[in-house]
């Protein structure tokens, strides 16, 4: 017990989401977005915000230099078409090739067919370096019969360690899961982060923003537990900051957009809250 | 005369948006879009901060999947393409089998023939439960000869109640006709509301959540008439709160959510302006 | 020397940005888009803000029509695909043929070959009245090898503007550069216009909403230099009054459209900052 405790306490201290942030700035990576039609421009704002450059383009013709020019890729299937996803798998081959990270967002997973039967293409056919969904999307990814709507079962939440450790394990890569305790996994090591506030939830895209963030720590960022720690961080706890100016989503996204571009790594280190 | 006025006094105390209001935040539906490419993310976040869950998807494969789990349905075709309109009558299709309302914006019914003929072609094909539009949207989809472009001719304002009802009649459906009064007809029964505020005109997308909200009420209340009223109220008031505190449409837009968020049933109750 | 500073003062007279907006809100002129997904909703609030009227419509079937019934057209091709391509084609065309002015932002020119290709085929197969981009954008239509990333190198911004007037002169166009600087030249004469602020750069979209801008005030100006010059003042003055109320992204959006909402002619005038 007490070297596994010895053990956490390196483990947290080598997270440091405040210089993955200056680094961000001072590098600009660009981010490479096939991404969700409702909150494509919060997706692109999130990203220039926290100092990333975001870009767009998802014609099949072109996927392959842009990812090429990039340093990472954010996937999401929130208003997938079959086309869409094939222009994805083409992005992703290529960001594989390149070697920069893929982060895929299963947004929306279990609640169609051609959700799941997408999701399970993308993590054949392609490598997924960061999966990211809330409780009932991954669990569902891992093969869980939930329905998916927004709202998350006590049962599943007992559960959903132990499955994204597994499907992390399984795919070799990391496993992001959303909800009031996050959950970052390699399948080895697992890190919770409890920042945000409630009002993330009554705005539309913060889960895709997240994913985008976390697209932006991975580009500067060799070690993905570490950079999805970071990201998942630097996000929420903008988030807190932006809540308490706020009296409802639409002077929260403001706050959060200004939150993100004024955050200071002093502030990160001070309000962070992460588990080993 | 008298009895109609006793008639009104009635229908009038039978519709009571606060209630309905609340039964959206109890029940939290999920409100199934195919909409404006424009607007997507304003109908999502006006569904959210009224209570209710926006999903947005319109892949071939999966809106009869997507249908099925829904409560309503809204069409819109702001930004229509004929592969997008297939998706919009499957669609509604599933909807219609599952009854669940359908509600259409006929966004633009007017500027170019593809609009008319398919706004034609959605009414023949599926059923629509409510069909919403401005003046010389409604006055287009009755057949009248109209130039759309956002201005609605006096000429038309005399006669749209007559045709809008007429429409209402032979489509068996409801009619929500915006403007500076707003109508909502069944083809029997009428109302008119005098809330929102000129404000509203200067924001894209304000006709556009207005028919999401709608469909967010429609998906709580089995009397389309009332679902309809009841749904334009609550965004309206919202509008007239929100006006209050801005000096544009920047600040408007962030104030009406936040409005929408916080919104209660006693503010509805005295600010509602319906007539009968 | 001394000539040519008169020439220059007569011709800075000939430019009142204040009086075309004015023009704008009494003409409300429908401003066509076949734009960039991402920033497409707020390309439509900035015209509606500045008092015109936008519409955006895609469809192959309707481009034309709804180009017939416009003021102007603007094409952006920022999330491009070979069938969005197309549609420009067609409704440029469309454009041309009613003699409408045609305004293509060259959005992430550079970046990839398609839309290098693309770009070219929209110069060649259609009429383009104004060209818009950064500076690295234009360089790179006029064929030069740079690299878009955002960043301007030094040596194109000693340049450009050489650049700009040739790419003007050869296709008979306005060529409009954005930078800390912008340049708006026919290839004969040309303006610098030093408006704006460093926010700007921070916030997704203001390129896009900068060419949308330029297409309301081409809409009521024949002399396209005039209405360039007068949309980009315009257009950042409202970025500089914005600015003084914001710390960060969010809030300077928001202020923005206020801005361009409430903006007077005397305040344009009293602000800009045009050389010859």
């Amino acid at each position: 017990m007490k070297n596994m405790r010895t053990e956490s306490n390196r483990s947290l201290q080598e997270i440091n989401p405040g210089i993955l942030l200056d680094r961000i700035r001072a590098e600009s990576p660009l981010i490479h977005h096939l991404t969700n039609w409702v909150t494509i421009y919060d997706c692109a704002q999130a990203v220039k915000a926290i100092g990333a450059s975001p870009v767009m383009a998802h014609a099949m013709e072109e996927v392959c230099d842009m990812a090429a020019i990039s340093s990472s890729l954010v996937l999401n299937i929130g208003t997938l078409t079959i086309d869409f996803v094939e222009a994805m798998k083409r992005a992703a081959t290529a960001a594989n090739k390149k070697k920069i990270p893929v982060i895929l967002d299963v947004c929306g997973a279990g609640s169609t067919s051609l959700r799941d039967q997408k999701c399970k293409e993308l993590l054949i056919e392609t490598k997924i370096d960061i999966i990211k969904g809330n409780y009932s999307e991954i669990a569902r990814v891992c093969g869980e019969n939930v329905k998916t709507k927004g709202v998350d079962s006590s049962s599943i939440a007992m559960n959903i360690k132990r499955l994204a450790s597994g499907l992390a394990f399984a795919k070799k890569c990391v496993v992001v899961v959303t909800g009031q305790e996050d959950i970052v996994t390699s399948g080895k090591t697992a890190y919770f982060i409890s920042n945000g506030d409630k009002l993330m939830a009554s705005l539309v895209g913060t889960g895709c923003m997240a994913a985008s963030v976390i697209g932006a720590f991975a580009a500067v960022e060799k070690d993905l537990v570490k950079a999805a720690v970071s990201g998942l961080v630097c996000f929420e706890v903008a988030g807190e900051l932006a809540a308490k100016k706020s009296n409802g989503p639409g002077g929260f996204k403001v706050h959060l957009f200004d939150s993100l571009y004024n955050l200071k790594r002093v502030t990160v280190s001070r309000m962070q809250r992460i588990k080993c």
